[in-house]
């Protein structure tokens, strides 16, 4: 993508506190710290790399309010609250030419059963299938090769990205992002052991999304067996995440990346669970509550504990219980020579 | 989705050994003890939530057949010998109205090889595409935006979802589910290491699945290198696995989400994996073995045995294991205490 | 697949160092040493498996050049270098026939934006979505259902199988080969907390593919925060496995299926991950490391370490530890008849 912002277009987007230094250059790029030529933007969003500054090469540097060190020639300090959410002002100025708003109507080569309700504002891409009774609010965009079964609903200002799979009677709020491949809605895993053979247990609910979720890509969203498995308004879900029937996801949680969450277990608000986590079914994680990525849990979490490991523990305890553990050769000589003593 | 059923239905529909108590209301949903309503049908399908019977809400509850209790006001308890499978029978029931039986034929938007041979019972769905000399059975479903290689065999009733991609020469056998977003037939990951670069093994195997498998979203199998990868008759597959080159699954098997099985691995009959349990190569799990969520399994599993933790070992070795880890803090104080005492 | 190779074929193709015995069959298939009935022909790859050479019924075996031992009546051992190699190479003329070169062209039913340039040597499948200013390399071979966003790149020679879907902005090399369901290009995870929300930090970036990548079904790689997530000349990547955004991977690297790798890491070259590892954010695998399956990975690697466990260590190390783990049972007998003789 090409950018072209000017010191002062970078200054009004960001609204530093202060400035030190000053550039000449237009700003074409944005890069990290180490990476960063003359013409680019960076920034010190972890403390990890303060000692980068220093080295940078970069035109413009967006830096906590508190930072002490002085610009080098040609280069300018923009001295901000948060040097994140300043550069994420910058990125959504890029991202509006990145993703252009596209114009409304339905794409010739869609297949959209003609009682399906499209606002007239939304805009259906190329190859999509949308079946009876679907509806599609105001500004929605479905993008492409997109699949919306029966009665999906989907909200206003809505972005489903191609190749998403909605099945049938499951309903996005305003605003929720799915990205490519996300499946919204296939069958729970249920299933009865009967003479030899698992019978399937019929999974007729289905999934509910509130307003502002993301969904990562190829994630998967199981319908509930009845009723309706969901996720709260504000959540955010990484790519290859497993969601279980009947679970019920809420407001504000982080799910990380190749998380996996057995059916009908309880997240309560601001979750967050770390990469590759894995939830036992039936349990409730209280509100607020964190686990590390791996972590392993098979019961309930109380509000704000920070769990770890599997199974799952306080976060302090598995660490201490982690350096016994690789302190073990020693206890077992210790132990050996304890013995050869008092023989 | 709109039910309606009369508490005579529900009895005809589960054919309680007894009842107690009665109700006037409709049944319009289906809900868990908790959440219940007046005109909502719930169960005890889990001795877990057995306290919660008395405060429920639901017109009718479904119990099993030696359950104390009594009813409130115009409530119907339904004693039946398993009221899971009471309540899927109910479901099934519902289930044929959220996905009512497509009409057979092509969907025009098909891109459809001249010499595939489509049963004429069978449904083909919009923007599917179907490769040079494939064959899909009577009554099957192709739903919408699937793709079918060449040569590739589809059995009678089976019922591949929207975004499954099953690839060239690879056979379903009758009655598959396939839910969205499957690949079947993808390459295996087989490399010599040549000179510095990873020289591809070509994989000319296919992939051959039994009867009455379901396998869930975002699956994916991998074609053998050469001969086959199979599925057994009956096994039950969970969302986002990943099944390697070469590997051998037995009939009637559970393999809940996550798992992953590296190549040639083969798994005997009515053996269940665990959420994430990950499977190293050539290595053979027993009939009816048991693995752990998370389980890391690196060499053979006996018939019968069940296994948890990374590296896996006997379950309740792994529980007693876990128990005395957590009391290291205390066994180096203890050891502390000899070694003072000692001098 | 059916196949047709005759015994001077095979060793044309092979180019033995030496033969011993002699066989009239006709080779009609390829299977493991136990499976191979006459007409098969298979080979040692595996050392574990040495013992399987006398008794099976392979018309032709490729076994390495030091094998001691001698052929059944009308079987033929061909004494090879590697085996593997040996097979891969009549697996490449096979593998010729069971996914023919399709004819270039531009599929009637594929939506290509009028300013996309395809060369005129590319076939472009059914259904595919191509987006205003992408760019298709010589002889590329774009499956069906693909989904190119603008501006995106395919190079030369490069196979992109059904459903996958490159959103805007991103380069993939030549021979790059993409497995069904691949996803290259979705949003970063990235969120500030803001006010008790999560906003979202626009992901700006793209990603870059070098040439001769092969990546796995439904494997998901996000695009950066801004600059590129990037991919290094050479590198497999397995199925389902997790990209993070800005994640930088080298060149001729291994990643087993369910690998996750979190933001801003960085993989030197050469380096191999078991399946389901799990890698922290912003952190270096030195060059040639490995990493067992599920380890779980949290801070830096050195160059050619091999490490293990969560959180890892080294592989020896991480071996030791878990033996001494399963002898905890005995160490606490021990301790507590020290204790009692103390008394």
């Amino acid at each position: 993508m090409q950018v072209s912002f000017s010191p002062a277009d970078i200054a009004a987007l960001v609204q530093p506190k202060s400035t030190r230094g000053a550039t000449t250059e237009t700003i074409r790029g944005l890069a990290s710290l180490t990476d960063a030529a003359p013409g680019d933007l960076s920034f010190l969003g972890n403390p990890k790399y303060k000692p980068e500054v220093a080295a940078t090469r970069a035109s413009i540097v967006l830096l906590p309010s508190d930072f002490a060190g002085g610009p080098a020639a040609n280069q300018l300090f923009l001295l901000v609250e948060n040097p994140s959410v300043a550069l994420a002002r910058i990125c959504a100025r890029i991202e509006a030419g990145l993703w252009p708003k596209p114009a409304p109507g339905i794409h010739p080569s869609a297949v959209v059963a003609p009682d399906a309700k499209i606002s007239a504002t939304a805009t259906i891409g190329p190859l999509c299938v949308i079946e009876s009774g679907a509806i599609v609010g105001e500004r929605a965009h479905v993008q492409a090769q997109v699949f919306l079964g029966r009665n999906v609903r989907v909200g206003d200002d809505s972005w489903i990205m191609p190749g998403v799979i909605v099945a049938t009677e499951c309903v996005l709020g305003a605003r929720v992002r799915l990205q490519p491949g996300v499946v919204i809605g296939s069958d729970g895993f249920g299933y009865e052991f009967v003479k030899g053979r698992h019978e399937k247990v019929p999974q007729v609910g289905h999934v509910v999304i509130g307003d502002d979720v993301e969904i990562g890509s190829n994630t998967t969203l199981d319908r509930a067996r009845f009723s309706r498995t969901s996720v709260g308004e504000g959540t955010k879900i990484d790519n290859l995440v497993q969601i279980g029937h009947n679970v019920v996801i809420g407001r504000h949680c982080l799910l990380c990346s190749q998380v996996g969450i057995s059916g009908s277990t309880k997240l309560e608000d601001y979750v967050v669970l770390g990469g590759q986590a894995g939830l036992g079914g039936h349990i409730t994680i209280g509100k607020g509550a964190k686990a590390g990525g791996q972590a392993g849990i098979t019961s309930d979490v109380a509000p704000g504990a920070f769990v770890n490991g599997t199974p799952a523990i306080p976060f302090q305890l598995e660490r201490r219980l982690a350096i016994l553990h690789q302190r073990l050769p020693d206890l077992f000589k210790r132990v050996d020579a304890l013995e050869a003593a008092a023989r």
